[in-house]
């Protein structure tokens, strides 16, 4: 099996948290919430808990991690094994990655999301974290090294740089600013109440918004000065709503 | 002569209003300040005037033209055909259109640019009622018809859409909306203290911000539906700061 990620931009609505329990397994799935980007976990489990028992999973329940030492828990394991769907919440991505990164937790999801058994979702930081490479912060006018700060995700995508709230928080120059400085990455901007389910090197788009992909690859002039406005030539761009694919490595829409 | 337009984002500091009045003779330049966008157009006129005395313009006046009579009535044309530098305040661009469009000024303001006698200057809404279709107002979310509303320009330079406070109102959306709707039209967003000098067929970027270029010329695939997100794959986009140029019908970056 391919590993399967949802990677929403914010704000899923019932079609999108529908569709993760039915990739999960639909009556059967056993989905493990993972609050920890969170400052109010509680809530934050609470409110997704009740939306999957109301799209009929039967087995859903919260995974709290909120230090490291629960994240190196033994116990853990049993529980993600259990799992078919793992769904991290929103909130701050670096509090994911300070207290997941490199932990058994982290190393377990690596192997169960591979081997394709658990399909891995996440909305906003959880989906920012997905990347290679994740936006931490920058909403500075204009494309500049001061528009955006970026920090390592936890790999699960390699080779993208991943925004949401896009169209919401007007944040195409914090994600040009950030292929700019690193043209390798390809840029996906994920609405809210929109996603990506990757499949194998491509990915589809889902949901009531669009998501803008800026690519830097074939830029024929990128000048990235430490203070003013950043030079970017020949950036190709591409907005895509729901029923569009793409194709990772191609760096180009599927028909 | 070729004809020269300076077309700026809005909030032009000394250096791009030193720029006009060299372009336009230096000591020698003779002055007019066309302040129709404006609500308030004695603040508009005076702000203007002592700006462009400052530069060491010896000859500098206000033409104020506030009804279509007034842009018809032939005392206009000895004014302006003294003229080397006609400057346009920001404002309302609509006013400019429904004011001037068409009147003897119009008509002999296109001969005037033509000829290359005079330069000609707008800021803000003056910069928006150069291009040939020119962006009226929208700021809506994402990519879609509901982003933006277009209308006719005076066309002193056809085939572009020009957006300006670009980066500083986040209005990327609204110009990828309209080069979506009118892929013909090369989408120039312009921000603010920064300006595009056009040289025949050829524009260099001016000022402290940077220039948007979006093109849909090649784009793959375009959808445009009454309701909900745009597709737009395939879309070049450069972001040129100051000292970078751009072909207009080539449609790319000049070295």
């Amino acid at each position: 099996m391919t590993s399967r990620l949802l990677i929403i931009g914010g704000a899923a609505g019932p079609a999108l948290l529908g569709r993760f329990v039915e990739l999960a397994g639909g009556p059967g799935a056993r989905i493990v919430v993972i609050a920890t980007a969170s400052s109010d976990p509680d809530a934050a489990e609470a409110e997704h808990l009740a939306a999957f028992d109301r799209h009929g999973a039967r087995h859903v329940e919260a995974l709290r991690l909120g230090d490291r030492v629960a994240a190196n828990d033994p116990r853990v394991e049993p529980v993600l094994r259990a799992a078919t769907g793992v769904f991290f919440t929103g909130g701050d991505q670096e509090r994911i990655t300070r207290i997941i990164g490199g932990t058994a937790t982290d190393t377990l999801l690596q192997e169960l999301v591979a081997a394709g058994t658990v399909v891995l979702a996440g909305t906003s930081a959880g989906a920012a974290m997905m990347s290679g490479t994740m936006i931490v912060e920058g909403e500075g006018p204009g494309v500049s090294r001061a528009s955006v700060r970026t920090g390592p995700g936890l790999e699960f995508l390699p080779g993208v740089l991943i925004d949401q709230h896009f169209a919401e928080r007007g944040r195409i120059n914090r994600l040009l600013s950030a292929v700019a400085l690193y043209p390798h990455e390809l840029g996906l901007g994920i609405d809210e109440d929109t996603a990506i389910l990757t499949d194998g090197d491509a990915f589809e788009v889902l949901g009531s918004g669009a998501v803008t992909v800026v690519d830097a690859g074939r830029a024929t002039d990128i000048r990235t000065p430490e203070a003013g406005p950043i030079t970017l030539a020949g950036c190709s761009l591409h907005v895509l709503p729901a029923g569009h694919a793409f194709h990772l490595t191609g760096r180009e829409p599927r028909p």
